[in-house]
């Protein structure tokens, strides 16, 4: 299966033709799949050009001459991969029966992967880096072109009202994405807990409706709980 | 006026009571007000303890005495800034006669201010240095009760309808917000671009019925546009 990185590759003019060829095309991709991995287990400050290079058995000139700079390899892996994450999720949701349970499992599916925390960590270093600032804006559109078509696809095929924007829906999928796994890894929550306040957040009737594996509370914390009892209860005087 | 930080400092356990008396109170908030104001315009990386100190007016022992680590230092700079923009948000919109125009001054002063990418780059931080988990949990929860308390009560004072829930629409507003803020300054959308997109996806009745300053496309881009004209319509076979 082709990968969906193909189309939010960067162009002919942005790579001076040099992935425009196919043993190019070839070891483009196949140093990608090996920093991908890298950086889900390391982060990007913890992997070097010429780890990557070895462990793709390459030259650190071959990434840096199609890739140019760390970063810009980072920025690329996680596009590519949160596409994958939108494909694997779009799988995992198909067989729903009913609009609540898609969500959910869109929802349980893209919280959980690594390929979100991988491009949040993207978005974060694109601030400062506007050159790689078209490839991710390219990666939104995909993302959400995607979501809006596999929502509008299952939708008609389950006969489900159509009283939504699947497209509106689609944008609104991923920035609750964001918001709550930025969130959930900041404070220490369980992906389950972030895919929760997502649903909850996403769509307030939907999360009701949908039936839970168990009675828990909307977030738990998982490593590390507050400890101070009073700060709570401090009141602020404004 | 005392500052919001207050209530979610470390506790006297956290800090092993270093803080607790008054000189020491106010030399940790001073450090904080010159941390803060460095950090908005170089980020975590582009300042030293050093230059902290210096700009402060003490030793690099006392910023370590106090916060330990540059890293402590930030995230807690970061979580007592983004509840000042909260408040600051609060008062900007604190006239709205209509909730469309309220829920638009909120967005757009939050959106705008750097202490949501100051907090957004601590979110970052504290996913690999669970330690600083809690205080980013309680800036969450203050957060959240703040915008609910400050929604409750204008809502009850313009008579405006009680159809929604002011705590679940306060996690919204922040989870999208954030997702908002990620997206848009990584692909160089200026802040009213995306204060726009946020109010869409928040809400999107209201969106529309809230009047709008111009006839502007969705999200506009500032500094970067995509080059590659074809890279859209390329479609993936999968």
């Amino acid at each position: 299966m082709p990968s969906p990185v193909q189309s939010i590759n960067p162009s002919p003019s942005e790579t001076d033709a040099r992935s425009t060829r196919e043993p190019g095309r070839r070891m483009r991709s196949h140093l990608l799949d090996i920093a991908v991995e890298l950086f889900k287990s390391r982060g990007l400050s913890g992997v070097s050009v010429a780890e990557i290079a070895q462990a793709a058995d390459a030259f650190p000139s071959q990434v840096t001459y199609y890739f140019r700079t760390k970063e810009a390899l980072f920025v690329e892996a996680a596009c590519r991969e949160i596409l994958y994450t939108g494909e694997q999720a779009e799988r995992a949701a198909a067989k729903a029966t009913t609009l609540p349970l898609y969500t959910r499992a869109l929802a349980e599916s893209v919280v959980a992967s690594p390929g979100l925390a991988l491009f949040i960590e993207a978005l974060t270093l694109a601030r400062r880096r506007q050159d790689l600032a078209p490839l991710i804006e390219r990666t939104f559109e995909r993302l959400h072109s995607e979501g809006d078509r596999a929502y509008g696809a299952i939708r008609d095929l389950r006969n489900w009202p159509h009283d939504d924007d699947p497209a509106l829906r689609a944008r609104r999928f991923w920035a609750l994405a964001l918001g709550s796994v930025l969130r959930g890894a900041a404070t220490g929550v369980d992906p389950e807990a972030s895919a929760r306040d997502m649903l909850e957040l996403l769509d307030s009737d939907m999360a009701q409706q949908a039936p839970t594996s168990g009675a828990r509370p909307p977030l738990q914390m998982v490593k590390a709980a507050p400890k101070d009892k009073h700060a709570r209860s401090r009141t602020r005087s404004s």
